[in-house]
Parts: structure tokens; sequence; C-alpha cells
């Protein structure tokens, strides 16, 4: 159980107005307690208030002994929704996780367990964007892991080599390196495939003078890491160079900016305005970030229609590009961790364009 | 649009006390529209009273056009509930899926988009469980498919191969069969490593002499199949073919008395008696099976506490199996579809002791 995170919930909690909350995001039940199983149709939920966090488990999951204050277990054949009224306030509002199922939701309301119910995730959400310090270094080494893979990556390219090819070899990469695996399955796209941003890796064989494009991530103790990358294989054009060097600038003039209390919407517009002023405006067709951490993509994304400020220890990607539809599609993602007194950039495989041997 | 399917849940919906419903599982969609997306957290869902159909989709899924009595479109930047609300009878409850979370559900109920909030799942999975002729038809090819991938699958067994290295190749023997890939993650286990019957491909080599056993399944036009077999790798003991061929009757006594009328808990006693008159009651530790069509798992199993009458069209797993911990694990399954009079295996791979020659 981490003290901390729980006091900082209780805390987004009270400025909403709630004493309790009943939390069912496995995820967030692993980042504030330590306790993690994915329970399928089974309920598993964790019920935060100041009289303490009471994880709820079935008996067939994995033993919680310790990793809450109170543990209530049940069996396939329990209900386990009266346990859970017994333990909430009936008397106040229940913050609810806004992935709890209608099927445990309005037996909890007919069962009368609180005075009302409200969507409550936000108050987790932002606790789990703020990244502390052991969160941070986790991060790093993710980061650090998918640096070596886009090594290996490079060292993949050759004649007939297919994008699915290298797609499925790279989790025998991130193994070897020690990562549990993919945190999103990879983007391997060759020539004109890039234009599209969200191409699967497919049958296509590469033809020596296409482009490259990787777009992968790895877990290291369940934290994610991104990036992208996009490579030569010929000298590039003046065409294809312009194209490139917009990307990679746009890239680093987002990232250049990143401190706390600047807008999300802020870094969006430093990268996107410089890719209209080169007129690639129309082909830079999505938003520039997500928050990351245990999940590949976090609330709170780094676009124009996000005006809150950046906090010390969020975590999010970089990532403009260009998609010419049938010429050339070029992307470059880094994650940026916002600090105290300004940014770090977790990846540090180089942006500069790079002609491969292959 | 299946007029048939939808007309079988709004009868199962009058049945329950409700005149309309909202589905948010895509699958379930799929199987009503003939429309397919996966929303990620976007919203999606589909609307039934007997006034028509109504699909909800956001632009950003493939054109849904034509799938449904009415289609309502709706962009990121609007809130598509007071869409929802606007079509709901406001008077009437409501029946909604035990999967729609509290971030739809909340927001229609202070809408008041119906009088009342009501679990309906059931009404669209009792449709579900009664699969139609066309249905019928492709369960019977994905599991001839998964016919002949056994057979490849017993070639792979070499001294020093690893689960793992079959487990992963089992997905280009599925594709080059023409199916899109896997129905659930397949299970490859060596020696007492089948001993766990949920026991995950690891790097656990190969050594002739081991029992091995595959339990696997493929897609077929999105309809699911599941098998197993365990082979032996050396002529078998008089205690090896003794827990092999109690496991095999069982199999064979399950199936031979299914029919309409006869209920799930029978089928489980068939084979759980005559497991438990050989000895080894405790040895088989699971239900009996499961029932399968979209989904590898859906509602309705086969156990001894599921007391309905099984009905022509539902297709569930059978597969007894005997678990000696440190020593042997055996499991024979087939999918078996009740048929108007009886009952139709859809499995054709051998049942007998096999020695593979490795």
């Amino acid at each position: 159980m981490n003290e901390q995170r729980i006091r900082r919930v209780l805390d987004n909690l009270e400025e909403m107005g709630l004493s309790q909350a009943l939390i069912c995001d496995p995820t967030s039940i692993k980042y504030l307690t330590g306790y993690y199983t994915f329970p399928h149709e089974r309920f598993f939920a964790l019920h935060l208030s100041p009289q303490g966090a009471t994880l709820f488990c079935n008996k067939l999951f994995p033993d919680a002994t310790g990793f809450a204050d109170r543990l209530i277990t049940f069996t396939d054949t329990d209900d386990p929704l009266p346990l859970v009224a017994d333990v909430c306030a009936s008397g106040e509002a229940l913050g609810v996780d806004k992935d709890l199922p209608a099927r445990w939701l309005l037996p909890l309301m007919q069962l009368g367990a609180a005075r009302g119910f409200e969507l409550a995730s936000t108050a987790v959400d932002a606790a789990r964007s703020a990244k502390d310090a052991e969160e941070r270094e986790l991060m790093r080494k993710a980061s650090q892991l998918n640096d070596e893979a886009m090594g290996w990556l490079a060292a993949q390219v050759h004649e007939g080599v297919t994008e699915r090819a290298i797609a499925e070899g790279l989790l025998g990469c991130y193994r070897r390196l020690g990562s549990d695996g993919y945190s999103f399955d990879p983007i391997v796209s060759f020539g004109a495939n890039a234009a599209d941003p969200h191409h699967e890796p497919d049958d296509t064989a590469f033809v020596p003078g296409q482009t490259v494009l990787f777009d992968v991530g790895c877990l290291w103790q369940d934290y994610c890491s991104d990036m992208t990358r996009t490579f030569f294989t010929a000298e590039p054009t003046a065409h294809q160079l312009e194209v490139y060097e917009t990307v990679r600038r746009a890239n680093e003039a987002a990232a250049a900016i990143v401190a706390p209390g600047v807008e999300f919407a802020q870094i969006d517009a430093a990268a996107r305005d410089l890719i209209t002023d080169a007129g690639y405006g129309p082909y830079f067709t999505h938003r520039l970030g997500h928050q990351i951490g245990l999940q590949a993509h976090e609330p709170g994304d780094v676009s124009g229609s996000h005006h809150e400020p950046v906090r010390p220890g969020q975590i999010f990607s970089i990532e403009p590009g260009i998609y010419l539809e049938g010429d050339i599609g070029v992307r470059i993602e880094d994650l940026c961790l916002v600090t105290e007194d300004g940014h770090e950039i977790l990846n540090h495989y180089p942006h500069e364009a790079t002609v491969l041997q292959v």
C-alpha cells in the first residue's frame, strides 16, 4: 500500500466534495496498493475513505493479504455487492470509477450503498499523472531499453524483410533486454505505408531506397516507453529532407518550451505552428502527444483543446508528423518529463536524418 | 442489420417486461447489425425498441450507413449522451448492457433518459447462444481449420523445441490456413506442466518421452474454435494410459447424451461421474465446458450448477481433464453443437491415444 499516493487521491476527492470512492481499474489499484490482478469478469475493487483502504478480492485471485488496511474476500458463489455496501458510508455520496460497469453499479444503487453516485476517476487520474521519484526512474529505464531496441530495429532492415517479421522479432529483442514485452503493438511502416499514421505491420516487403518508420514501446516493471524514428535507406531527395527536417524542428521546438506552468495547448502549438509555417499544416493530422505511465495512453492529451498547465512529474509524448499520401510519412517521437524547473527528454536515440546501410 | 436476430432480442426483452434497451458490447452490436468497430474509450451503442434500431457512432469510426434503421453520428467534441436520451422513451424503463460503464450510465440517469434502468444483457445473450444456420456453418469451418492445425502442431514436437516457440509459430499456421488468428492465447504444455490446466507456454524445452498437451483455437470470420488434445511421445505406462482412457471415455460419455432438453448439469455429471468412479474425481478440477461463438467464452457454462436444458443451436466445449501434480495432465476437448434432434461434434481430430514419432 502506498500511503502517500492514497493520501493524494483522498485530497483530490475532498476537493470534489467526496469522502469516499470505489476504484475498479486494476492499473489504478496496482498504483495505490501494489497489488495487481486482471479480474476478467469477476468483481475487483478498492474502497477508499479517510477510515482506510479496503480491497475486495475473489478467493481465486492471488493472495492480497497486506496490500490494504482491510481485505474482504469472497467466492464465485458469493454476491460481493452487499459486502461493498456494508463498507460504504450509506449516508454520503460515493465517487465511482468511470469504468465501473452497470452490472455492479445498478445493484449497488439498489442496495442503497450511498446517498448518491458520482464519477470520480479524475481524482485518481490526477494523482497518477504526476509521477513520483520512483516512477520517474522506472520510466527512464523503460525509455533507455527502447533506445537500445531502436538500434536493433535499424539493423534489421534489408531487402525482402517484411514489416510483420520485424514487428514480431522485436518481442525477442525486448525480452533479451530484460523487458516483459510490448507496451503497445509495434508500428513498422515501409515507404508510403508510413503516410498512414496507424498503419499496421503487414506482409509488405522492404525495397532498398524506401523510408522506414518504427513506432515502438516496451514495458519495464509495468511502466511504458514509446518512441518513433523514421530512417532513410538512400540519400534523401530535397523534398524528403525538407519534410524530415520540418518534423525534427517541430519536435525540438515543442520540447524546448516545456516547463511547469506552460499549457499543454501551447506545447502542441509550438510544433504545429512550425509545421504550418512550412506549408505542411494540413498533413499533421493528429494531436501532438499523450500522457503515459502504467498505461501507454493516459488521460490528458497534448492538444490544442487542453488548456491546463503542465505539472512536475507529468510525462507525455511529443510526436509531430507529416503524412503525404502515396509519398512519404515522417514522425519523430520522444517522451518528455516535466521537471520542477523545466523538462527532461527520456529518449536519447539521435534525431538527425540518418541513411541506413541496407 | 439482421432483423430476425433483433426480433428475438425484442421478444426476450418483452418477456423481461422491457420495451427498449441500450447495447454497448461491440460483439453483440456486430451480431445484431453486421457492423463492427472497437471503440476504445469512445461512445458506441445500439438502441433497440419496437420503433427501430438506432446506432450511435463517432465520426472517426468506419462509416456505418445502412447497418441500422437509423444512424446518429457525432464528433469527439460533441457529447453523445443527450442524443441517446432523445432517442430513449423517457417514460419507460431502459434495459442496459451489463458492461455499460459508469461514465455513460450516470450521465444518462442525470438526463432522465428513462423511467428506470435495468440490466438486460441476458436478452442478447440468449439470442446469441442459439446459433442460426449461418453461424453453425462458420463454427464448423473454424473447427475444421483447428483440426488441421492440430496436425501441424503434432509435427512440431522435437527435442529441444520450447513451448513458447510452438505457441508463437501456431499463428503463422493459422494464417496459412486462412484464419485471422488466435481465438485465445494457445496453451502448449510439456510433461508435468500439463498438470496445471492454465499453464502458459514458457521456455520449457521438450524432452522426448514427455506428454504434450495443446489447447488451441482460431478465428474464422469472427467465430471461434477451441480444441485440446494430449499426445504421448513414448509408449505410455499402464498408469498414463489409464488416466488418458478415463479422460477419453469421460469426453465421449458426456457427448453421447447431448440432445435438446438435457440439462447442462447432466452433461457435466456424465463426464464427472465416470472420472469419479475411476478414482480421479478430485483431480478433475474445473467445469466441463463453456459456450462459444463470437467469443471464446460466452455466458452459460457446462457445470453442475447450471440446470437449464440445452437448446438447439447452442455450441459448447466438452473438456474433461485429470491433473496429477508433478506427474501428468490430460485433457481432451471438442466443441459440441446441439442439433434439433441430438448433437454434432465439430472436431474430427481423433481421440485415440497416439504416440508421436519425435
